[in-house]
């Protein structure tokens, strides 16, 4: 498989390691936005700028887009599904049916094969739910995040004034994560489920006690949640807080039997040293998916909803049944 | 859909449990090897004898079997899906790829799908450990069962002299899936992953000593593990051990990264009163799925491994993007 790479941000990395490791796959090239001079990247492959792609289109079998979801993807994704088979890992959930319906009119229009929304939420996380709620129909559904950084809160600290960097946590509560694995089906408010750790370097002078309020209060962000705001040297800040981990739970809960009287739950997790690895170590399996589902004659947008699940791997099928099922 | 189910021990009890609840299907009837007169069912439907199946081939869209792995399936699965679509239960691991070539064979013939070894393990654990697989194809696999009542280890058990009733749990331990969650990869004998609880009514006047002795010495089931043997009444196994719990955890431990700096763990579980009746559960969401695969014009045996997750879910296609993405 000739794989290419849009983007060369952290997933970009993320999805460089991946593909390099992968027995059945070579990367052909970066494409950027920036100078191509000036993008240095791990993998013996060309960095190259974005118009070069069209001239490439009988040198690549699946483009993996590595750009933001808020401006990059929505026009980034169609434009390419028009050439290329393509993978992205658009998050803005509500946007979801719009921008599959944008993808699948180019991607069937051109014959290829285009995935959305891949990564571990929406992804993993999400066929986890689809799981869990196809064999307990009846029941609750929970998800957990963190403990990890969520970039979208730090940034959001760093724009206040006075901040010089911060990073944010959000960590779930760990009672409320009990109450729903011993089958307590609870309603939990945004406080009950997540708290949020905030840590902060001021400028010098900086008024500490305002920069506080003005996280705590922030509203969607900070203010419906305890949030605790922890104020560290940028030395700290480089060795304590460099990382971008992240993780947490789906979890399910759900009665069977003819009067619901026996409880179930179902739970997957996930605990990682890297997110933007793991979500580019995703993206490349289902690069590898949407290949083969266009090699089977398949075109238009899809969802790691409509992908069987042995399309994922390198290993044949007949291996993953004989030794994995 | 219409539905039919073949056996009516305590998985027949699941399967018919979950497709009352379901909202897009009926039960046409309960096929039995039994005397159909001694046969009552919760479901307003007919009991029949097996025989009576062949005439019924334009009332039923898909039969889900309810019969034993080690003598039933592998010849009832073949001969059904001749007739009907099927989905079974078959978990004898090491011989799957026979099974499935012989369900192959006989629904492609027929024009039929036959989804084969469907439940939680093999099943949901299975497709938990490919997902995993996929995205984190350098690491390790840890499978832990229970705390659970295994029927075979308790028939074991029975089959010993002097012993009236047994019920045997098979317990995780807890301090393995720890060092496994705690991304230790290491390496687990068979006594280091589960112990073996045993609960035993013995008959009046039995050695209560070499019972013991007897499970506790006993190879491939007991010999291996650290066992417990813990006397009770006929009373006591009544009212403390009716139930048929199970659950478990499929864990992945791997790297990612270009020099696998990155560890990460994958984690999926489950918690379940009653094990048939999750089973059922499961079972009946794969024949939603077995009947639409055949509608798409497919057919031939398949695993989990070959199903589009959004065709398990009575929930529409779209909706689940939408709202579960």
């Amino acid at each position: 498989m000739r794989v290419g790479i849009v983007g060369y941000g952290n997933l970009g990395r993320g999805v460089e390691s991946a593909v390099m490791q992968a027995g059945d796959m070579e990367l052909v090239a970066v494409f950027t936005r920036r100078d191509p001079e000036s993008v240095k990247i791990e993998a013996d492959a060309p960095v190259l700028p974005m118009e070069k792609m069209d001239e490439m289109t009988d040198d690549i079998d699946v483009m993996i887009l590595c750009g933001g979801s808020a401006t990059d993807l929505p026009e980034m994704t169609p434009q390419i599904a028009a050439k290329f088979n393509v993978v992205d890992s658009f998050d803005t959930h509500a946007n979801i049916p719009e921008h599959l319906a944008a993808v699948d009119a180019a991607a069937k229009a051109a014959g290829n094969v285009g995935v959305i929304s891949v990564g571990w939420d929406p992804g993993l996380f999400s066929v986890a739910r689809l799981y869990a709620n196809a064999a307990l129909p009846n029941g609750n559904d929970y998800t957990f995040w963190g403990r990890g950084v969520s970039q979208g809160h730090s940034d959001a600290i760093r724009r206040i004034d006075g901040v010089a960097d911060a990073r944010q946590y959000t960590v779930p509560v760990e009672e409320a994560v009990e109450r729903v694995r011993a089958g307590e089906n609870p309603e939990l408010s945004t406080r009950e489920k997540h708290t949020r750790e905030c840590f902060v370097v001021a400028e010098e002078g900086a008024d500490l006690a305002a920069i506080e309020e003005a996280i705590v209060t922030m509203p969607n962000y900070f203010a419906d949640y305890d949030t605790t705001v922890t104020f560290i040297t940028q030395e700290e800040m480089d060795s304590e807080h460099a990382g971008l981990p992240h993780g947490g739970s789906v979890l399910r809960s759900g009665v069977t039997g003819q009067q619901g009287e026996f409880n179930n739950t179902v739970e997957f997790s996930l605990n990682l040293d890297s997110n933007p690895f793991f979500t580019g170590s995703v993206l490349t399996a289902i690069a590898r998916a949407a290949l083969r589902l266009n090699q089977a004659g398949e075109s238009g947008g899809r969802t790691i909803f409509d992908i069987p699940p042995c399309y994922l791997c390198e290993t044949p099928r007949e291996e993953l049944i004989a030794h994995m099922l």
